[in-house]
Parts: C-alpha cells; sequence; structure tokens
C-alpha cells in the first residue's frame, strides 16, 4: 500500500447529542459543511473529542454512516474513525464496517485497561486489526496521558515496518519532540506522522509536520490557517502571536474543567453540540457565563471558526 | 435495600476460551462443580480475571447465561458480573441482561479512558447504572491500579449513602487499609466490604473482612480455607504460614508475565480454560515449562484446587 | 554480627524550632522524659518527621548530641539517626559521628534526586554507608511516597544478604503487606522489620510485626499501646476501634495539609516544638483554631500522650 | 535589576573526579578553555550533570573557586551554579558564596524530599533564598523528571512577578511548550527562558527561545552551533538534520544507562571526567566498548566539540 501523506488541518469532531444525550446527528450535514467552509480537510471521529469510548458499537456504527453519508463524494475530505477500545472483536467489527461504509481510513489506540506488557505485544494487537483491513490505511493513535501505555513510537514503527503493510502512520497525541522527530525522519519520511497537540503545532511544523488532527481546529479553524500560512512564508513571529492566541484559548478548558469545555466553545460560535455523557463533567449554567466573559476576553469571536451563511443548521 | 454480607470465598472465575480465542462455554458446569466442591461460595464473572473488558457485549451476555444456568437453583451460591466498561449504556444494558438472568447482584467499576474528575462525578456515573436495576445489589469494583481511579471508598460512601439506596458495598482491590477499615466501620458496618486482594487476606481479617473475591481462590481455594480456618481458630501462626504460600503462588505471576499465569495454574489443576486474549501476553511452551517447576518448588499440588472426582469435565 | 528485634513503639520526633526556623534543643530533655513517660523505647531521629532534609549538617549532628546526651545511661531507650541524603559523603560523615556520640543504630534511605536504577545499585549504595559504621547496626528507611525509590524489600534483603554484615532491618513506610510479610519470614525472620505506618499497624501485628517507628506516637502512645495490649490479648474488636481512632487522628493531617500538622498536635499536648521548615507548609493561625476544634470532635485529648508530672519544660 | 537575556549556549559541565571519586579539579582550567573553544559562553556548574546533589557543601565550594578562577577576567563567560537541595540554610549559604566567588548569577530547583504543596509554596522558597543575593541573577531550575515538583512556570511567573526583583528568569528542562511559550511571553518578554532539553532545541528556537543549557554542549557544541547558525539562516531541513543526529547522540544515553553516559562522551574527546558517584551506575569496561562503536556508528567523532590545540590537559 502507498502511504499518503496527508496535509493540513483534520478536526476531530465532537459528537452531537440531544438533551438526554441521545445521538444527534442530523447535525453532521451542517457539521461538515462548517469545517469545509473553514479549510478543514478532513475528520478524525470517535476519538477523544468524539467520546469513542462513551458510545455503544451501534452507535459508533450511526455516527461512521452519517459521516460517510456527508462525504461520499467529497475525496479531498478524509474520514477515520477511531476503532479502538478493549476488546479487539469490536475493534475489528468497527474497522469492517469502516470499510463498508467507504471511510478513508481506520485508527486503533493500545487497550487501556490491560495494557501491553511490551512494544511488541503493542504491535502484536496492532497487527489484529490491521489485519482485517488490509486494503485500508491504518493508524495507530498515541495519547498515553488518556491509555496509559507509552511506548515510543520510534520503538512500534521499528517492530511494525514491513510487517503490518497497511501501517499508515500514527495521530501523535503526546508531547515528545525527540520521539517524533525521529519518526518523521524513519525511513526517510516513510510513514505519516499527524500531529495531535493543537497549543504546539508551532514546534511541530518547524519540525516538519505537515498534517495534524486537532479538537480545537472545530472552533478555531482560522485561526491555526493563519499561523501554518506564517509559519510557511517564514514569519515566525507571527506564528508565535497565533500560536500564544491558541494556548490562551486552550487554557481556558484547564480553568472549566477540561474536555467538555470544547462543547462550550462550539456553543458561542452557534454549532450546539449537546453535552458530555458521563463520566465527563460539564460546566454548570453558572460556569458557562464566566466561560463566556473569559472568552471574550481572550478574543475568541475574532479567530473562531465561522458558519456557512447557508448552514442547515439554523 | 437490606444489604447482606456475604461470607467466605468468592471466585473470579477465568473466561474459558478455546484455541482460538473463542468462548468454551461448555467448561462453565465443572468449572461451577470444581468451585463447589472446594468451598467456594460465589463467582464474580467478567471482571479482570474473567477478562469483561476483552469481550463483546454479546459474549458477555452469553457468559452471564451460562453461569446462570449452572447455578440457578442454588441460592447460596452468588454470582455477580462485572458491567462495568466506558460506555454506560452498555452497562446498564448488561445490568439489566444480569437481572433478566436472575443473577445476584451487579459490580461496576470506574471509566478508565475519561476518568471522573471528582468523587461526586464518580458517584453520579454509579448513581446511572445503579439506578437501572433498582432491586439488585450493586457493588462497586475498586481496583485502582487498573482504572487509573483512585478516590478513597470511604469518600465515595459518603457520597453515595442514602443517594444510592442499592448500593451495596465494594469489592476493593487495593491495599490501603486505613480507607477499607474506615469503610467497614462506616454506619456501624453498614456496607459489605468485600476484600480483593489475596495476597492480603490475613490483614483484611485482622481488620474485620469476612468476604473476599480473588482469582487464585480458583486454583488454591483449599489453602485460603485453611487460612480463614486458622485465622478463626486464633492461631495467626498457622495463618501466617498460609499467607506465606499464597504469597509465593502469587510471585510467579509477576515472574511469568502477570494475570494471564493465572490460566497457566489452572491447566495445572486441570481445568484446561485456554489463554488470555490481547493485549495480554501468554506464556510460551518453554515459559510454561519453567512454571510448572516452580510451581512444583513451592508445592502446588499440595494446597490447589482439586477436580471433584465424578466432574463433568473428562 | 548479631541482629536485635526491637520490640514496642519508637517514636520519630520532630525536631524542634524556635520562632525564627532555627533549633530549639533545649526541649530536647523533656521530650525525652515525656515520651518515656508514656512507654517509648526508642526514637528515630532526623528522619522525615524530624525533618532531617531540611537541616544543614552542624544542625543534623546537634541533634545527634541532644539526643545522645538525655539517653546516654538508658540502655533501654535506642536512638538511630536517618544519615540519609543525596551525597554519600555526608552521609558517612554523619553516620561515624552517629557512632562517636554513642548511638544505637544509623538509618539510610535511597539517595531520591539521582535514583538507583535497580536493586543492585541499591544495595552497592547502602553497602557503602554501612561500611562506615560496621559495629553498628544498620537500617534501611523504606520510603517510596518520599524518595520514589520502590523496589521491593524482599529483593533487597536478597541482595545484601551475607554481603552488608550490619545490615540490621528494615524501617519499612510503605503499605505492600505481601512484601512485608516475605521481608519478616526472610531466612527464619533473619532482619529486624520495624513498622513505619501508624495507620495500619493492626494488620501489621497480625501479619507478625514486633517493632514499630512512629510519628504519631509522639502524640498519642497511650492509644497505641492499648491497641496492642488488645491485639495481643486476642481482642480484636477493641483493638480495631483503637485503630480506628487513629485513622481519624491522622485524617486530620490530611485535612490540614500533611506533615507540619503533627507539631500542631504536639501544641495541644502541650510540648511547643515551633513549625516546620520550608518547603513544608504550616498552618495559618485561623486553620489552628478549626483543627483545635476537629481534635476535640474526635476527643483526642483522651488517648494522647501526657506530659509528666514533673516535666523539666514549663 | 535590569534582566539579562542570555543568548547562545550554556554547557552544564560535568564534576571532574579522579578515580576515588574525589574531585579532579586541576581539570577545569583546560575544560574552560575547550569551551571557550567551542563557542560556548557559560557553564551551569553543580546542577545534574555537575552532580551538585552528590557533593558535600565543601566540595559544591571547591568547585565554584575552580570556575570562579579560570573564568575571573572573562566578563563573556557566564558562570552560574545550582545552589538547590532540600536544605535551605545550605543554599543560601552557596548562595553567599557564589556572590562572594564573583560568578555571576544563582540557580535554585524546588526541594525535592519533602514538595511545595503548591506554588504559593513555591514562590515562598524561591524567594528565601533569592532574598539573600539580591543583586545576583536568580535563576528556577525547572526540572520535574528529577524533583517531581511538576507546577507551571507560567504560574511561578505570575506568583513571583514583582515580588522577587532578582527572580531572573527559568532553567527549563522539561518539555511542556505550551507552558514555554506563555512564559516565553510573559510580560513581553520580561524573564530569560533558558532552554535545557538539548533533543529539542530546535522547537525551542522556533518557539523564540535564544539561550539554552545542556550537557551535551560539553561533548557536541559544534553540532548545535550549527543547528543554531542553520535555524537563523531559515534552512529548517538542515537544522532539523543536525537535531536528528544530536537525538542519535542522545539516545545512547538511554541504551547505556542514563547520565553517566554523558562522561564516557567525554572520554572519547580526551577530557576524562572520570565517573558518577553513586547511586548514578556507570558503564562496565564492556559496555564501553559497545558504546565506543555506537558511538562510531553516529559518527561522533564529525560533530564533537573539539580539544584545543594547546590545551592545559595533555
Amino acid at each position: 500500500m502507498k502511504i499518503e501523506h496527508l496535509k493540513g488541518l483534520i478536526a476531530a469532531p465532537f459528537t452531537p447529542m440531544h438533551a438526554d444525550g441521545s445521538l444527534n446527528l442530523s447535525i453532521v450535514p451542517g457539521y461538515y459543511e462548517m469545517l469545509k467552509a473553514n479549510g478543514i480537510m478532513g475528520a478524525f471521529i470517535c476519538g477523544s473529542t468524539g467520546e469513542g469510548v462513551s458510545m455503544t458499537q451501534t452507535e459508533k456504527k450511526k455516527v461512521f454512516e452519517a459521516w460517510a453519508s456527508v462525504s461520499k463524494d467529497d475525496n479531498h475530505f478524509k474520514v477515520m474513525p477511531l476503532v479502538g477500545g478493549t476488546s479487539l472483536n469490536d475493534c475489528i467489527e468497527l474497522a469492517k464496517y469502516a470499510e463498508e461504509c467507504g471511510l478513508y481510513a481506520v485508527a486503533f489506540t493500545a487497550p487501556f485497561y490491560f495494557k501491553p506488557a511490551n512494544v511488541q505485544v503493542l504491535a502484536e494487537t496492532c497487527r489484529k486489526v490491521a489485519n482485517a483491513v488490509p486494503n485500508m490505511p491504518f493508524y495507530y493513535y498515541h495519547i498515553p496521558v488518556l491509555t496509559g501505555v507509552g511506548f515510543t513510537m520510534f520503538d512500534l514503527l521499528n517492530e511494525i515496518d514491513d510487517k503490518i503493510l497497511n501501517f499508515a502512520g500514527v495521530k501523535y497525541t503526546h508531547e515528545d519532540f525527540m520521539d517524533f522527530l525521529s519518526c518523521l525522519n524513519f525511513k526517510n519520511g516513510k510513514y505519516d506522522m499527524l500531529w495531535g497537540r493543537d497549543e504546539n503545532i508551532l514546534a511541530a511544523l518547524a519540525l516538519g509536520a505537515r498534517g495534524s488532527v486537532g479538537s480545537t481546529f472545530n472552533y478555531a479553524a482560522p485561526l491555526y490557517n493563519e499561523l501554518i500560512a506564517s509559519f510557511e512564508q517564514g514569519d515566525l513571529e507571527a506564528a508565535r502571536k497565533k500560536q500564544q492566541q491558541s494556548i490562551d484559548m486552550i487554557r481556558l478548558l484547564g480553568k472549566y474543567g477540561g474536555i467538555a469545555t470544547g462543547k462550550a466553545y462550539m456553543k458561542l460560535m452557534r454549532l450546539d453540540c449537546g453535552e458530555f455523557r458521563l463520566p465527563v463533567r460539564n460546566m454548570s449554567p453558572e460556569q458557562f457565563q464566566l466561560f463566556k466573559k473569559d472568552a471574550e476576553q481572550i478574543k475568541f469571536s475574532i479567530f473562531c471558526s465561522q458558519m456557512p451563511a447557508a448552514s442547515v443548521i439554523k
């Protein structure tokens, strides 16, 4: 399999929910339009931001279908779902379903209850899932802060190279730049290394990253597109300013309790995706008012993503 | 709901697998007989030892059915499944199915990808699942080493008391005896605190524990029954010796790669449950030979569980 | 060297300070009297409770001298200082000074900035210090929560046995009862295993511990002496109640910010040792008032240590 | 105090030892010459690389003197010692001695046995030491991997700003680029942020770092000077290649047991600094031979620092 190297911003969409916590997939077409209108070139669905772990198999399949449906005639928009979880049979079923739906690729992360004892076991685990869809690009999703599995990706590449033929690359959500650069340089850049920490995308670009997957691209794509443009024009000073704005925005996630803050930002740009499911904590209405003020303070409205004029979402 | 306080040994059965990794539930009747013959009074199924996280919903339901079927006329044998996982909808579905099958109770552990931010969120998460089966005893399974969720159970009891009416107690797989004793003494012993670390059951007994859930009870029940008898007779010296034997046995789990060693012990007592699924690593045949020698060294055959003479398993 | 097995309670004294943070060693004679009057049989000085790491070499030597002086004619009162730190030359100097002062033994903990890479290196590090005082009992102080060095003591005993001839045992401040019992049973109880977690001394007694080192023995010796007496009389129910009282007392340490709470308890029994040095945080006067109320709530005055009538401290 | 912003490479010298582990300070003049000849503009002494924690106060003072002596007429070469440790009285004494010797600045790290409970306590701890030398620049050395103290430096700057008037900046040995950029931008770049992770200096440069402190600058200064030159000329491709070479070199530290590998690299460039003290583990002679081969493999001799022709070290 020829490995494609993706370039640009891939969003990790939130999974839209109704007030009662059930899926609200009617929003997906408008969500897709919005991403396109803001220069996003793909979607990483059912990952952390997409709350894959908090959904049933059936729900995940419905999300696959929804994104497959809106993007089916759009070869430039790449959709890849996270199929990972702790039951490999479930992962394999989802991987096959992703193929059936016509999605672009699949992603998988390390099982996070029982954890692989070494990188060989992790490679074997990946192989088992990758082999179920030999004609699809297979990405490993590296996010040790949530999985507790922290082997270097350089060691994983050494272990899978020439053994998992559809291994395409890594969504790298960790801050080990020594490892990341080593992977970028592995066999002259053979694998597609997608950066996954929005708050330091500038450092990743400096090292040679081309594609990125991020949750804040959902609601602040213009900021990152400008950051990348500045970087490509050699204007590091401007790029640093954009990165600092992104950091100020991301700092509010820490202040307001973590990942659910992302859906609060979405509300500010008028794409209401509901709330996160338990065990994630959502803001109280009082906190949301404070958050709104902080978002004004950092001038969120100036750099946030824009809903297209003719959006299907009213 | 009147909270029952269980007494004695509850095994956490291995889930039997065929060589190809599929379920081998034909073994369950014999497994049940064996546990009964060795003085075990219940089964905690689909937990860590039972590889719940590595199975699909459908598979877990089949395991529920198998154990429900063999124990349906046996009121003295308590079966409780772990319904936990990261998707609460899945947990709720399993809890209801456990009720439908006529199992005794359900157990739930903290979601372990997204983790509750504080003990209030954990309590709310428990409540959501417990409320689905208000007439069944609900146990919280405390195993921070695997879930990464380490709030004290004393704090959890304070949070759920009088709010989750079917909260029955805790399977306590952690070594915080300050917390454990505080829970035993909570409201004059209101809750059922089941000890879950076989290697220090003697310490738990000294503090007042009455019931225990363990994986090594599968294959070494006689050892633990003798340990408890010695303790109850006030012969601490003898109890310590038994505990040391249990430790020597458990040390081999560390030496041979962890949890999968349990299935190797089962092979030695001639109840072949197959292997663990990925990402758990199993012994190689060479390692198994070395393990057998070490098991002889610690005289495993003297204190191990015995297959009943008329076992259905040939 | 014949290894002596200590029995009973060894306090880990606070180092008395003046309001300006300088040593206030005039209190030591009265402190010693108080410990004796409350049934304490030794002192572990300059450890965690004694703030060894926060003192200069010169200050530590003065503390050695003060305790040596008050106990010099008292063969039943064993004083051992922690000589450990990160500079082995300093440790060796202190060990020799302890010998010169006539103290009973020395204790050493793992260096905690650079940490030994494996248990062999830890053993070698111990050996270097132990060899400086070959005629003194040498104890290893196992406190992974502060040093970050967590090798099992069973592995350390295997490594040092017959190699460090004055290795006498371990002050075990960790909650791994599997390891602790294995050490108690090592070569038929060859080494002196001193328990170091007051909040679960009952569990340790059940396993066979005889001596203990603790900070709360400073101010609640009667409680622990009664606990031990109940245990020895086979009255576990009474012992558990005492242990729960000890836990309620220790829980206030967590509530009021940690180790410095110990000096606040000392104030309540009218032995003012001043405050902890930075970076330890002390209570504000407002917090101290709240703390006093909580201490009344748990009836601290009923079981706390008593100042002798004729105390030199007025 | 006007805060100076250092630019370029500051080495963290190894402390030279004789074969018996005693100081070998006769090497320092030649060491200094070598650093100068390779474009190094300062020395961070007695830090991690310099084994400060493994030395006595007296030894540290001798190291201060040695470096003060060789650089006393060289205003362009900045020497700053780490005075940190766990005893603040010791730290203060060393800070004053550094001033007496005429060193440029002092550095301090968080106490690492008792750890500050929050960033306010850390700030108060810093203040106490900084106030002892109010006319010297005071740097905080941020190295959570060794101290276990991980507050963000952004929070520390907020806490100390306008309170510690001689606070000059941070030696940042951690990989949190969100925090690092926020500190660079704090009050328009008020503080001097020195980068301390050689393996990702390129990322730091991209964010705006100007000065760096590193251990591998001791033996590979030419590589880093070329990397910086490439970066400044806008040739990122070349800079990435240099960074990869640095990473390949640093990977051998992991392979051969850590920090002591640095002294092995020094031997290869013929500046023998002896071995690390316990508890750091040194290579065996056999391992050194393997290491030499690996060093050849990565072509260490091509980019390593060069001894000046007329070196005083023969």
